[in-house]
């Protein structure tokens, strides 16, 4: 069987095929340009190629109320052409098949409890940390949604005491967004992340941040794992600054063999960058099982 | 049908029996003196009472895993001869019933959304503000355990900038709770809430707190609703205040019809405080119909 997947980004558009294990069989990248254009272009690919449906993870926000009228739309995006657009309306028109769509860190969260090394968890937390930052959220073995989907990058994060920089997002200036997304790097350090390898302090206020966001889902979802995913976690030993953080900030007061466990409980994405079209193709086989 | 209700408190616990429609029939008050003595007056006050079953909704940490060992257990309370006590294994062998267990705030939340003014709602939070301050959490029509259960009082919150007060957790200092709990406001202010209730500043503070609160589960979670409970709460206009600093907050950035209709979004308890005796009701109710 063939499952079309789609992993919709701001930059571009990977669009693949996999089979019902989630093995990635093809996978191409489309520009993200106009909506139209880089729609037809996603439908040319996937035409002919007998998927059995297709399943889309998407930056957002995005409507994932099935009974909305703008299901299936990228709604309030800052993206030049991209807002209140319809992406998976369509591709489905166009393709006839049962689809599955979801939130990009949603769908990287779905790749990892299905095909990566969170295999089989049914609480679990994923954080994207690039551009932006955004979280994914299971409970209960199901994906979250809730009236919108998570936003975990707005949350309100304490101040390092070292850290001078005031914020960076447009709505909240010193939100987790705000102070340590991939951007935050270079409007405080003058530098990207990348040029910043050799800088203690760098990372040590950026792993503060991000102790503070397991924390939060910590306590308020206790989930049996929180991922970290995304550009900035290339950086060598980021995740073990953000466990020691955490445990210190925690002072012990959660007690679970889960979190006792701390090299599994805050963890890298597995999947080599894949968890998100991963993800994709099982939207597409659930969607799929579903339809019959 | 008669069902046997127990919300078991720090310093007292609330034994009723309810019926079918969650009403409350009768009700008793028995202080929480040692386990012993505690837990054979309450199983003497049900065991004539011919009740269907049981539902517990019980101060934390709890053990709320099913397959576990000491399932039913109060496990590391400071509370004094209370810390690894099986709560709910002596009163299930006395009365012979099927018994449903949660944890306190997770009980008055079910007793909002099945009988108060949240009914019906699959998605919400529950924040009791008092000694402690704890959370309870619905996701897609069921109440969160994951690897423990929310304990939304310990996440980190920034400091507004008029207070200088360091905190009273005795984990964390400046947490959540060490920061807007009943006693916090006593080490900052020298008197108790109900003798600072003409202290606009107090409140102020108060309710940037709890606002962060708010926020975090709004960008976290995104429920339909989030319920402010407890003690502190009956302090007037509490409650105002919180809107106007989360809507300020978060600048407009998550849109959705819920969240615009702030007055039912971030919103007090409804049910007289016996949200949670009437919570134990229907955890009783449940605990029935699934033994069947």
């Amino acid at each position: 069987m063939n499952y079309g997947a789609l992993e919709a980004g701001g930059t571009k558009m990977v669009c693949a095929i996999g089979d019902e294990n989630g093995k990635i069989l093809e996978q191409v990248s489309i520009p993200t340009t106009e909506p139209k254009e880089t729609i037809d272009r996603m439908i040319d690919y996937f035409k002919d190629k007998e998927i059995e449906a297709l399943g889309v993870a998407c930056f957002g926000p995005v409507d994932l109320r099935k009974d909305s009228p703008t299901y299936g739309y990228i709604t309030s995006t800052p993206k030049p052409g991209w807002a209140n657009t319809d992406l998976l309306g369509p591709m489905v028109r166009a393709l006839k098949v049962p689809a599955g769509f979801d939130l990009d860190v949603n769908g990287s969260l779905l790749g990892e409890v299905t095909y990566g090394a969170s295999k089989g968890l049914t609480d679990a937390v994923y954080f994207t940390v690039g551009t932006g930052i955004g979280s994914g959220v299971m409970t209960n073995g199901k994906l979250l949604h809730g009236i919108i989907h998570p936003e975990g990058g707005h949350i309100q994060i304490k101040h390092h005491p070292k850290d001078t920089f005031g914020g960076r997002c447009p709505f909240h200036k010193d939100c987790l967004e705000g102070m340590a997304n991939g951007p935050s790097l270079i409007d405080r350090w003058g530098k990207p992340g990348n040029e910043l390898k050799e800088e203690p302090l760098v990372w040590e206020i950026e792993a503060y941040y991000l102790a503070q966001a397991a924390r939060a889902v910590s306590c308020l979802l206790s989930p049996q794992r929180i991922i970290f995913g995304g550009g900035v976690m290339h950086q060598k030993g980021l995740i073990d600054e953000i466990r020691d953080d955490f445990k210190e900030m925690m002072n012990g007061y959660l007690r679970s063999p889960y979190i006792e466990d701390i090299e599994n409980y805050i963890t890298e994405a597995s999947l080599n960058d894949d968890q998100g079209i991963m993800g994709c193709i099982k939207l597409a086989i659930d969607a799929a099982a579903k339809a019959k």
